[in-house]
């Protein structure tokens, strides 16, 4: 093996950049940490301290409360509406409270002397814990808490805490139960309800949704223990508005430990399992798995984790420390605890870990997430495209209103049916007094080609046929309709074009012609007359089946007459390919100062502090990759010098004012040969949420950034990519690294790819083809193919 | 002057009883304080240091944010009904909060060092101040706070900070704005509504009710002067949900002194006063108060207090201290500022001091706040009554959901018209999971002779011929209606009775001839009968239009008749009054231990830690006073031996589980001559919310227990009672008090009162009459006659 590579072009910058805002351990690939309590920066930590399971999740809120705190909890697409809000997840009473007295005195980290502080995430399995020395009025006492939110059993939070008292006999009090005084920002979602207590000790709150009646029952159930022994200790209770609470009273002598269990669970009328009520099944499930212990019950669901996850998404990355593997298995943790357990749900942008964007579901699934699920774990892509195949509905709804046909899918989607749920109006211009109008759902059209790429993306990657007949086909036909009935014919230049849109550069509003929409509408279009000449030729049945539905011989002249006539931009003079029919005669800037640049903690881009949107919309600076993503995506269309002259062009205005900017510009710096640029923007992307900024994450997490690590480190470094030849395979590590070895599943078969600097390996357990720089490998399974490189 | 009873009694005990809660001056009788932060309990200084003005009221939340604090901020009369919950007075976008930043550190009383700590309220004006030395990182800051709630502009609350670094140049930022992210604990009122700036300067939300869709609007302006020149600096605005703060940034050198002066307002749909919009209204408004500084606004509210209320209701005492005289100031500053402006609204069971009670009206407001009403502020009192008359409608709705005619008043009132407010259904049963019914609403049914007894009061002691044809002579008749159609034949014992209620005690449910409500109900029937009498002979209109509406020939029989056979219960052997059919044949208990006793933390009566309420309803132990306060409201019906006997037989049974007991035990003690007893029981009285339990007031002050001290001085050592032979004055001190002078209003009148151990005088300005120990005296105008005692 030839190591001439490694370390090669290592600097002290580079090194520094790799740096986390969080402790990470240079032992330990599924660890991070924090040493100080950060009262002052909770938010942060909640967010990325994420629990969740794909059913529900909950934000990294300690036990006891502080000011700055945000708690939340969200069960997966139990939309509401208040008044004339947007649609959004209602925050659901709190679970993790539990107040610690000693003595009387409340245990908090900013009263008394906190020593030993760790907390820590176990991303493998999602165990949160935490642990120090509390020294109050001279006397110490240690605590240990520790939770997780099951994988194994959709409905079930754990916590366990431990005190002891070090140095003196107390009394220790405890105070934990439901808190539904929870709001969204001061919305509140949910109706008082009804508290009540089975059994002397199962504590249950019910309630429901405002506008859509969903209903939730939460039950609560504490076991006490003193040292080894099980106290049998009935709950004194406390009902206030919106709250129920158990406390409990236990004497503890010096060196004694008092370990509080709480198993807690939610249910919703949403809920698929359900067999009897709400209550009810909540009840039994708590009475059911109240009986085993914290250990036997995260050894499950860590075992969930372990089989139907990690085994199935493997990357392990040998570099000059373990932080990029590390930022690659958090993103893999976050995305898996964020991601619909099941259909008729989608991703939120930023999951369940914030308020932010409301739990809405953008392009941001399709082009960004959609990668990992449909190589690693295709069943889930399954559920997340099966989503927008019950959006159908809505969509043709959207496309409807607008006078278009077929469907035109909304550019923020809660409830699947739901059509768009973008806000329409914003605050009123705070100067005019004039509702602001948000254009966003009326103009961004571009989302309805990438759902459709997502589409095909996953019927190629894993050829399945029932998805197509059944959803997938239907899908990227409506879509091809909706681009048939909006593209404009422009009859003095006797082409089919696109007005009046926002591309992905969001800086620009009614543009025309924007690079990508155009690009993608095309696609959409010729796609959709091959299907429906595939289907004239290979499959009558669907092919009737669909043309009752959707009339496909007048659809099929359409897509080809509109297709053929689509005006797609060139590259001019300069082999620039315009962004849009404007962007090349606007003025342009030194934009230096706003590259990179840290929203401030009012969340306001460094840019908008110097220019409006109306200004911005006449300079020649981009938000986020435009043609370059164009680019990345229909790469044999343009020779490399093209993309290159490109690159060069758009790159440097490029402001990345979007956590979707790094990782395609990784990518397509992986494909150019610009390993460093290549390295660099992986670094970025790996620190949007892990990095420094402590304001980055406050309303939560960003999962298009956790989807563009793993699309770095797979597609980029990795060198796969989803192609209409097939599975294309073209790997170049970061020079900083030794090796990379990770999974895939194509078209069913199992494949793992090791690759270092000199050569690479594809070894399966079935039959596959991959391409590699045009020549077509087959392998064989449990048969190694080596490659040299 | 005799001084030989002066200090007579004064034991230790006494004067430690005396010891408030909070700071007082020996030499000034207008100013309640705290010398330390009191982090940990903050709720109990917000309402004691509530600010109002009987249109809106503030809570006095500190300007920065607290974990413990509870911001609550009503606009009278502007109920709304949030699903399924009881209907509330919603609390409204803050305007208080104020975050000052120093070189980046936000000054917090629980960082850094705190020294020269004083916060204060002025009774006599509402002004609250708050001063103190900062010390950060070394270095030291000064703080000034003040603000008011105008009493003489009903919208307008301003506020003023002055900060100055005694030891460096800093930089300063402030944040404030218009927050409406508050709850009633956890449920919105209102939707998120609008935000906007205008003239760059005036911050503006516009906001409304979710159900009963009252519209606000709230402005905020700001003024910021270095030392004394003003800065002319527009804010940098941040808006985020349901929020919009303003933001500045002003360089300070040591010894420099930043003010920040707030003006905000606040106006409704509701308000009377309305021009145009609420949001008009308000911006305009503020244009013209922002020119207007501090101090001359301060002035001209002062004014108002001064000339409309301390003029009208002076009390003055001299005694071994000053806090009587501050709990009985504090107690008008508390009632006034809680009581409506205008008719249409009525005081809350706990004002707009916090969230308890719902802003709910009870029949706190007739029998324990009405008499210093009708005796110092007669305007006041119409109002408050006037209430209750376009309460008619719903009361008569009330009545007939009960298959009962005439006007049935709800236990718990809100808007006027809407009946009951009562919430029906309480939490579930925690065990049973039945959802508990709450009976208030439907068996404490002596409401409705209160308030025809709070009217029959006005209409003696104000001679207000006007109200009583135009509104009061209806209510009464209309409340004798009621208590005609709600009477019970008994035939085995020959007449008529009440079952099935509860009295003023409310340990006991479901009883029969509980004599508070049955005697009450005889009183109006009867005074029901003389009305219809007296009009038909005296004023055959008013006679004919009731007559119209009542048929009164019909009602007069029916009056006759019931009041005739009604039961009301007797002296028994030992010449006990029953409180009811069944009380007397419940079991004893020693309740010593229960008597006074605090509620705990969690507001829990110590009598229920050892019984429920089932056990309760069948102990001889009394909530608060049913029989005495009966004997105390008719004086005259049994002989002073008898009231002495149920004095010592129920007194000792009372626990005083509610701030309604206090007062009358103590005006009855005075009466019965049982001094020590009638001065103990008014330090409780004053205690209530001045006291030293900081839970006790956590959810707002207690409104009747403020009208109860008033009562206390006037009516029990001020010897004044409105009875139906008229005015009585039979005057008798405390023995640690040298003299008591207080005014009054009789029959548009105006007299003064002055007390001493030996005498007493009246001086008035116009003709009256008095009755002293039976004898009656007449007054000429400014003569004052004498009384030696």
């Amino acid at each position: 093996m030839n190591n001439k590579y490694v370390f090669k072009h290592i600097s002290k910058k580079r090194w520094i950049n790799m740096l986390f805002g969080v402790v990470t351990k240079p032992d330990n690939d599924w660890w991070i940490g924090r040493t100080k309590p950060d009262i002052c920066h909770l938010s942060k930590l909640e967010s990325l301290m994420f629990q969740g399971n794909g059913y529900f999740g909950i934000r990294g809120s300690v036990e006891e409360h502080y000011m700055e705190e945000k708690r939340d909890m969200f069960v997966m697409g139990t939309f509401d509406k208040y008044e004339d809000e947007a649609t959004e997840l209602p925050n659901l009473p709190d679970l993790v409270n539990l107040e610690i007295k000693i003595n009387n005195e409340v245990m908090k980290l900013n009263h008394g002397e906190v020593s030993n502080f760790k907390r820590s995430l176990n991303i493998k399995n999602g165990e949160m814990t935490r642990s120090f020395i509390w020294k109050y009025n001279k006397n110490q006492y240690e605590f240990k808490f520790k939770r997780f939110v099951s994988m194994a059993r959709l409905h079930l939070f754990i916590s366990e805490v431990e005190v002891t008292p070090l140095t003196d006999n107390v009394r220790i009090q405890i105070k934990s139960g439901i808190d539904g005084q929870q709001t969204n920002c001061g919305t509140q979602h949910l109706v008082e309800g009804t508290k009540r207590l089975f059994n002397a000790r199962f504590m249950q709150m019910q309630t429901r949704t405002q506008e859509s009646k969903i209903k939730f029952a939460l039950t609560e159930y504490h076991r006490i223990f003193l040292d080894e022994t099980e106290l049998n200790l009935n709950p004194h209770l406390k009902l206030s508005r919106r709250q129920i609470y158990a406390n409990y009273s236990v004497d503890v002598n010096q060196g004694q430990t008092l370990t509080v269990v709480k198993y807690a669970n939610i249910f919703s009328s949403k809920d698929k399992d359900l067999k009897c009520s709400v209550s009810e099944d909540s009840l039994l499930d708590l009475k059911k798995v109240g009986r085993i212990d914290y250990q036997a019950l995260l050894a499950e669901s860590t075992k969930v984790w372990e089989e139907d996850i990690w085994q199935n998404s493997n990357v392990e990355i040998q570099a000059h420390n373990n932080k990029p593997q590390i930022a690659v298995n958090f993103a893999r943790y976050q995305l898996i605890s964020n991601t619909p357990h099941d259909f008729g749900m989608n991703i939120g942008a930023k999951g369940m870990t914030g308020e932010g964007y409301k739990g809405h579901t953008f392009w941001d699934t399709e082009i960004f997430m959609l990668p990992y699920y449909i190589l690693s774990l295709p069943h889930y892509a399954h559920n997340l495209l099966e989503y927008r195949y019950l959006g159908l509905i809505g969509a043709k709804r959207k496309a409807h209103q607008g006078c278009f046909h077929g469907a035109q899918y909304p550019w923020e989607a809660a409830m699947p049916a739901d059509a768009e749920s973008a806000p329409i109006w914003g605050n009123a211009d705070i100067v005019t007094g004039r509702p602001m109008k948000i254009l966003s759902g009326f103009l961004e059209q571009h989302v309805t080609s990438d759902v459709a790429y997502g589409v095909m993306s996953y019927l190629i990657a894993t050829n399945d046929k029932i998805f197509a007949h059944r959803m997938g086909y239907e899908m990227i036909l409506q879509c091809a309709k909706f681009w048939a009935s909006r593209v404009e014919w422009n009859n003095e230049k006797n082409h089919y074009e696109i007005t009046d849109v926002i591309g992905p550069d969001e800086y620009k509003e009614h543009v025309s012609n924007d690079a990508f929409t155009n690009y993608m509408a095309y696609w959409c279009m010729k796609r959709g007359a091959e299907i429906i000449a595939d289907l004239r030729q290979n499959n009558l049945e669907v092919y009737d089946r669909l043309d009752q539905k959707i009339n496909l011989k007048e659809l099929f002249k359409a897509l080809i007459q509109k297709s053929a006539m689509m005006y797609l931009p060139k590259p001019n003079t300069e082999e620039i390919i315009p962004q849009d029919d404007d962007y090349l005669s606007y003025k342009k800037i030194d934009i230096s100062k706003y590259k990179d640049a840290e929203k401030d903690i009012e969340d306001v881009s460094e840019i908008f502090k110097d220019f409006d949107l109306k200004q911005l919309d006449k300079i020649q600076v981009t938000k986020q990759p435009d043609v370059l993503l164009m680019l990345l995506i229909f790469e044999d269309i343009f020779p490399k010098d093209t993309i290159i002259k490109n690159w060069n062009y758009y790159e440097p205005k490029t402001t990345h004012d979007s956590s979707l900017s790094y990782s395609p510009h990784a990518i397509l710096a992986n494909d150019l040969g610009l390993y460093d640029k290549a390295f660099e923007y992986f670094e970025k992307a790996c620190q949007i949420d892990l990095g420094t900024n402590m304001e980055s994450s406050v309303k939560g997490t960003h999962m298009a950034g956790f989807g563009g690590v793993w699309n770095t480190v797979v597609e980029a470094f990795g060198g796969v990519r989803i192609t209409e030849k097939g599975l294309r395979v073209e790997p170049h590590l970061p020079s900083t690294w030794r090796s990379l070895k990770y999974s895939i599943n194509w078209q069913g078969v199992k494949a793992e790819v090791y690759v270092t600097h000199t050569y690479f390996y594809v070894l399966t357990d079935g039959k596959i083809k991959f391409i590699y720089h045009q020549h077509e490998y087959q392998v064989e399974p449990k048969e190694k193919l080596v490659i040299e490189l």
